[in-house]
Order: structure tokens, then sequence, then C-alpha cells
């Protein structure tokens, strides 16, 4: 059963923002403008000192709330969020996303403080989000209680946990430029009130999820973490990266590379254990996501490289054999079919290289993709989308309705595109990704991504769990 | 002494086009327009089915030249092309680009004509670059005798030689959209008529060349490669990524993982020894040209980081300490200054973090960045630009004036940008790189490019020669 606390948060009937303001650029004002823009449960503007904030009626306090309260959001200064979280508690508010920093992060004093927050919420069993947070979302119900600017578009599928609230919200914005779209997001700060593995079985238990994403710098209650992501990852991937250890101790780790070798190691296997997927950074993290949410699981590690440039093709290869793919040899029976269409001075062995003929890409990639995809040799196809071709806005129209020509099949089979192009190229990559067909920056970056993708299946056979049809 | 047949193929007094037209779409044609295009010394196009191309005469053929040639760009067809060379020869030609394929690289017929070309060439003395080759640039002077569009813009100081067309000109393209400069390009192909070192020792003699880069799938005749690489590694560095085996091997390479391995671990330890800058791959290696090329080599291995972003801080120092770089604590005296700046709730270590204030962004970046340039505790600065940082053209600018003031002062410390943003703010990437301040996209590619560059900087050290005012 769901944590209902942890459901206030994410699917609240009611929201009071605790320090709104008509002032620009007062967080009271950012977070009362992200609120209102898309989320349609009742909301309760909270300050003494307006009437009114964007045309709603403002309550002085939240005592003069004529109503319960599921989710609070706060906003004011640190000093006055112990008194405000008492009369919560008095409330039964169900949960807090506490976004005002100067915290346990601010030193001694400010660790006061979040101790007599905490005591005033776990005697009203309030959930806190926060404090020192970026805030949260619930995407799929324009639901925008968090710092950053607009409601992502509904629709999606990646559920994002992240500690730091830049570089998670940097990650989120790379996310949206490539058309990946996310359930809930919660960029949890201090993490005072709520548990890594609490949120997780939340996550797990919760149907909207389909992949989770962890940024971490620290992990609470390591062993409860692990013992549920242990029962998740049968059902649903995690994916997640750890950098540092807490954001106090980051500086003092970083200069001592041992330690930190030794941590990352310990994490990486114990991750590993629980079936989660370790990505070595916030780029691959997210890169992995996408392929994870898009694309059906590969069955097996063989891929199958088209390319319109033999030197990328060979670059590919070599890192994908170095991420635990392999790249065989193709059957005479698949190359003679393959030869029919290339010119012949091109390669019909994989990586199939048919060489610069742009005036035959459309044809080429569409028809080169379909003989792998229904070769039992291959169980993953990579064409690399080199230059030319993606300064050719059909030859990435032909490739994502090829690819889902062949996923409307019966036969499951993922392609992911390594995309190598300049920068006035880059907005013909939308075709592809609005048609959820994933595209990595260079070989490196797809290889990795690809490789960790299948090293959860991998995970999956070993525990002898299925994995067909996802 | 320069190789005079080499120097023919970058500075040639005459260009003669085997092949030209005007008819679109034709070979002929793309090099007549490119090399009609930028360079200023003698044209003469040869075609016998054309009496002008472009408003030049066109002579039927070689032998009716009334002038001796020093460059012949060969673009007909490959069974034509050892009786040109033998007119060629006859004529006292010193060099010769061969664009067109069909040679070795298209089975035993095609080899047959490479070597009668090639006795023809050698009864000459000609020096031949290709066959199936993408051909060359001299930037410098204009010339564009290659396939690319455009030639690009003079003041380079990188000489480029990559093995494979496509992906060396996608590299290329890349680095022109980071405004980046060349000197000398040439992609080679096959290799009949060039050996890996003679191109080594020419770019190593040759005073327009500083950052030598090199993208290799085989190296001809390893010893006096590395021979060679040896005298120049001292003066200048090489850059070199090595994917593969040769073209025809790279498939079979490729599907035998061991073989590939210990092939990539041999060139990476022969590589160390001669002081080549071992590159992973493409994107590393323009990522290490650039850095190279732009900024004066750092005397120690010490970076201070400066962030917007606490967690990209700390993923930023765990890659910098696993690039073999150290992220070091700064003294209470150099964090005192630096307190006296930022927000109370900020962090003086290092990384140094402001936290996302951004109107005092354009204070703070400059500020920090001199106080670390003048510390005698930092050897690298890297500042992190993310998100709202990058969006404002103002910060791009206040870092890249304060990189160039800092660097106009006695004494010089490198400065490298770790970019973190959305595609919509690419372009205030260019405020920095056309001041030669390097960005590199998030924080992996960023450590491993300085990892790389500081690595050369210990070679140095270890052959005890300075790198001072470098």
């Amino acid at each position: 059963m769901k944590d209902e606390k942890i459901d206030a948060i994410f699917n609240p009937k009611s929201v009071a923002l605790i320090g709104a303001s008509n002032k620009e650029g007062k967080m009271g004002y950012v977070f009362a403008k992200n609120i209102i823009d898309g989320y349609r449960g009742k909301i309760y503007m909270v300050n003494p000192s307006e009437e009114q904030v964007f045309g709603l009626k403002c309550y002085p306090d939240v005592r003069s709330i004529p109503d319960s309260i599921d989710l609070a959001v706060i906003v004011i200064p640190a000093k006055a969020v112990p008194k405000v979280m008492e009369e919560l508690a008095e409330k039964g508010t169900k949960a807090a996303v506490v976004i005002t920093a100067g915290f346990s992060e601010a030193g001694p004093e400010g660790k006061k403080l979040e101790e007599e927050m905490m005591v005033a919420a776990n005697k009203g069993k309030i959930k806190v989000v926060g404090p020192n947070c970026f805030g949260i979302y619930n995407c799929n119900i324009g639901l925008n209680a968090s710092l950053g600017v607009g409601t992502p578009p509904q629709g999606g599928d990646i559920s994002f946990v992240t500690q730091s609230g830049a570089y998670g919200m940097a990650i989120f914005a790379f996310a949206l430029d490539h058309h990946m779209k996310f359930a809930k997001i919660m960029a949890h700060g201090n993490k005072a009130g709520i548990e890594d593995y609490e949120i997780l079985r939340y996550l797990g238990e919760d149907d909207e999820t389909k992949v989770i994403c962890l940024f971490l710098e620290s992990v609470n209650k390591g062993r409860e973490f692990l013992e549920e992501a242990k029962k998740i990852t049968p059902k649903k991937p995690i994916v997640a990266t750890k950098t540092g250890r807490t954001a106090g101790a980051a500086r003092a780790a970083a200069s001592h590379t041992a330690a930190l070798a030794g941590s990352f190691t310990a994490y990486e296997a114990a991750f590993k254990q629980s079936g989660i997927i370790f990505a070595r950074n916030g780029m691959d993290l997210i890169n992995i996501a996408k392929g994870l949410d898009w694309q059906p699981l590969p069955r097996g590690p063989r891929v199958g490289i088209i390319t319109n440039s033999g030197g990328t093709g060979v670059e590919l290869a070599d890192l994908c054999e170095e991420a635990g793919l392999v790249v065989p040899e193709l059957s005479e029976e698949t190359q003679e079919k393959i030869r029919e269409l290339i010119p012949p001075y091109a390669s019909s062995r994989n990586p199939v290289d048919m060489t610069p003929v742009w005036p035959k890409f459309v044809e080429l990639y569409s028809k080169i993709i379909k003989i792998l995809y229904e070769s039992s040799e291959i169980d993953i196809i990579i064409p690399i989308i080199l230059q030319r071709a993606a300064m050719m806005p059909e030859v990435c129209q032909a490739v994502a309705d090829t690819v889902n020509q062949c996923l409307a099949s019966d036969r499951k089979k993922p392609t992911y595109v390594c995309w190598v192009s300049v920068r006035s190229a880059q907005g013909n990559m939308d075709i592809l990704q609005k048609n959820r067909v994933p595209c990595y920056d260079w070989p490196e970056r797809t290889a990795r991504a690809v490789g960790a993708i299948y090293g959860y299946v991998e995970f999956l056979k070993r525990r002898a769990i299925s994995f067909e049809g996802r």
C-alpha cells in the first residue's frame, strides 16, 4: 500500500503556500506563479501582509485556513519555520515541502532550528521534504511546487529524485531539451524528514513511475535502501549515480582520493547486487533513463551498427565492446541482403558502413534497420547519424518511422541513435526524440548508456526474471 | 629542414585540378569551387571536355599545362589515375592528392591499380596523399583542396591529420562550432604514398603548427613514428587517438575484445613513452587540443573549482581526482578573502560554491577567478558555468575578460570552463571561446581534457623540460 503521507506530497487535494507574495523576485511570488500555473486542486495563500495573491484570497496564518491541508509549501525565513510547523501540525497537515535554506547546512544555529522544526513536524506526523531544497513536481497533474520555471509536459514515466538542487535541475533541463517526460520529481536537499528508502518504496509502488532515477550525494539508512531496491528492480529499473558524500564532507572527500574511490567502489558493488543501474555521472544517468523509457529492453548483447562514416563505426564498436556489448560478424545471408542495397565500395560487415552516399541515406538507413531488426543475429540496433545525415531532416524522419514500424511488430528490439553533428543540426534530433528514439551525443556516451541498459538485462537474466515485452 | 615535397602539398605555388568540372554535384565541381574560393596561387583546370571551368582556362591534359605543377589534385575515376600519374611524373610534379576511391580498399583489382599508380608516382618522386581520401587544407593561406564546404578562418595553430575522412571531418566541424582555428589539415585515407612519421616530422618542423592532432586507425612504420614523436613532444604537444586497426580489419578487431584491448594498451603505453597525449576518443582529442591551443600549460595539478551548483562541484572534484589532478583544501587566508564576497550559506572551500545567487554572478565569478589566479595554492582554475549562469551573456563576458586580464599578467595559469546548460544557452559559449577560454560539456569531458593536458606537463617535468611561458 502506498505511503499516504508521501502521496500527499505528489497528489495533494489542497496546497497551502506559506509566504505567498505578489512581489516579483520573491520566492513567494515564484512559487505562487508555479503552483497556480497547472495545479487544479485547492490553493491557499498564506501571508499576513497580503490580502490577495495572484487574485486568490490570502490568509494571515495557517490557523485561519477554513479547511484541512494536504501539502504545505514553505518559503518563509528559517527562523519562522518551527512555529509555522507547529501550527501545521495542529491542523493535521499531511506533508510539507520546506524550500527555505539556513538550517543544518548553515552551521550549529541552523541545525538547532532544523531540530526544532522536526520536533514539531514529528509531533503532528507531518512528512517533511527538505529543508534547503528545490521542491517537487508531479508533472502528470501539472503540480510545480519547485523553483523551476514552467510546468513540464504531462504523460511522463520517469521519476527523478535528486539531492543536489542545481545539478539535478540542470539534468532535468537537459532532459526536457531532449523531449523526455517525467512523472514525479523531488529535490529533497537536507533530507531531514524523509528517508531514501521511503521515497524509493513509494516510487516502486507508483504505477505512473516506470523508471526511477536517483542523483545521490549520500544515502540514509543504506541497508533499508538496498532492501527496498532489491524488491523494486525485478519490476522496474532504478538508475542511480553517487557523487562525493554528504554536501559538507564533499570537499574533504575530494582531497582524499583513496577514501573516495573506496566509497565509490563500495556503492557500485552494493548497487549492482541490488540490481540498481550504476551511472558514472549525471549525464549518463539521464541518458540511461531515456533509453529505458523509450525503447524495449534488449534481449541480448549483440549490437548491429549502421554508419555513414567508417571511422565512427570503428570507434563505436570499440567502445561497445568495452561497455560489455558484442559487435558480431553478420552471417553471409544477412550480408548478402545488405550488399544488394549498398555501393560496391561500402561494407556489409558489422559495422555496416554505407559510406557518405547521401542521396541514398533515407533508403539505406530504413532498409538496413529493418534487415537487422528481422535478423536473429542482432539484439540491439545503433545507427550512427553523422554530419550530412544529421543535417537531413528526412533521414531523421525515416529512421524514426522505421523504428516505430518495427516496434509495432511482435518482435521487440531496441534502437538507439549515436548522434555526431554540429550545433546547427541539433534541431533534427527533435524529430527522432519526439518519436521516442533516443539520441546520444558521440560514440562514448552512446556505448556507455546502452551498455548500462544491457547490464540491467543481465541482472534480470541472473535472477531468471523475464524481461520480454518490456 | 622541411620536406619540400610535403611542403608542396600545403604551400604549393601552383595547383592543377585533374577532373575539374562545371557540373554541379560532380567532385570536379566541388573541388574547383573550393580551390578558387581562397587559394591565391596559380590554378590549372584539367578536363578534355571543358573549355573553361569557373571562368578559368581548362587544359585537355596535364601535358598541355605550360608551367610546372607543385600540387595535383586528382578526382577522376580510379582506372584513369595511373596514366595521369605518369604524365604528372614526366612534368616533374612535386605532390598529388588523390581523392578518388576504388583502390586497395575496394579489393584485388583496386589494389593493382593503386600499385600501378604508385610505381608511376615513385618514378617521378611525386609525394602522394591518399588515394581514397578527403583531401587537405592549409587554412592559413586559404587553400581548401578537400571535400569540405568552405575555407576555415585563417590564424590557426592546430594541425590535424585524420585517417578517417568522415569522422575526421565531423571532429573538424565540431571544432569550428567551438571557434577553434586550424593551420594544416590532412585526411590521407589509404596512405599509399606517405608514411605517418614523414607527416609528423613535417608538422614538427612547421612553425605555424603549435599543436599536432592525430586521428589514427593504423600507424605505418611504428618505430620511426615513435622516434619522430620523441623529438617533437619536448617542443610541441602531439595529441592522438587510435581506433580499431586498419579500416579492413576494424570489424574483425571489434569482435576480438582481448586482441583489441591488448592493442589499445600497447598503443597507449608506446604513446605515453614518447610523450604523445593519448586521447580516448575523437571528442577528447579535440577537447585536449583546444585547451592546449588557447591556454598556457598548468605548472602543477592543483585545481581550484568555482561553481554555482554544489552538486556539480562535487562531481567535478571526483572526476578531476580520477583524472590525476588534485582538488586541494584552500588556506584559511584564501578562504577568508573569498568569504568576504560570498553569501554566508555559501562555501569558501574548494570547490568554491557561490550558490545560485545570480544577481551576484558577474562579480563573484570575476573576483574569485582573480583570487585563485593570484594564489600560490592553485595551478588550474575551472569555473563551472551552469544553467542560469550559462544563460547570462554578461557572466560569460565577465569570465572571458577576467581570464584574459589575468593571462596578460606575468604569471601564467590556465582556466578551463565546465559548461552545463541547455541548447538555447549554447550561443553564450561563443563569448568565451571567441576569447580563447575553452568550454567543455559537463564535468566528465572537462576533467578528462584537463587531466590529459596535465599528463603532458608531467612528461615534460620527467624529462626536465621547462614548460614555463607556454
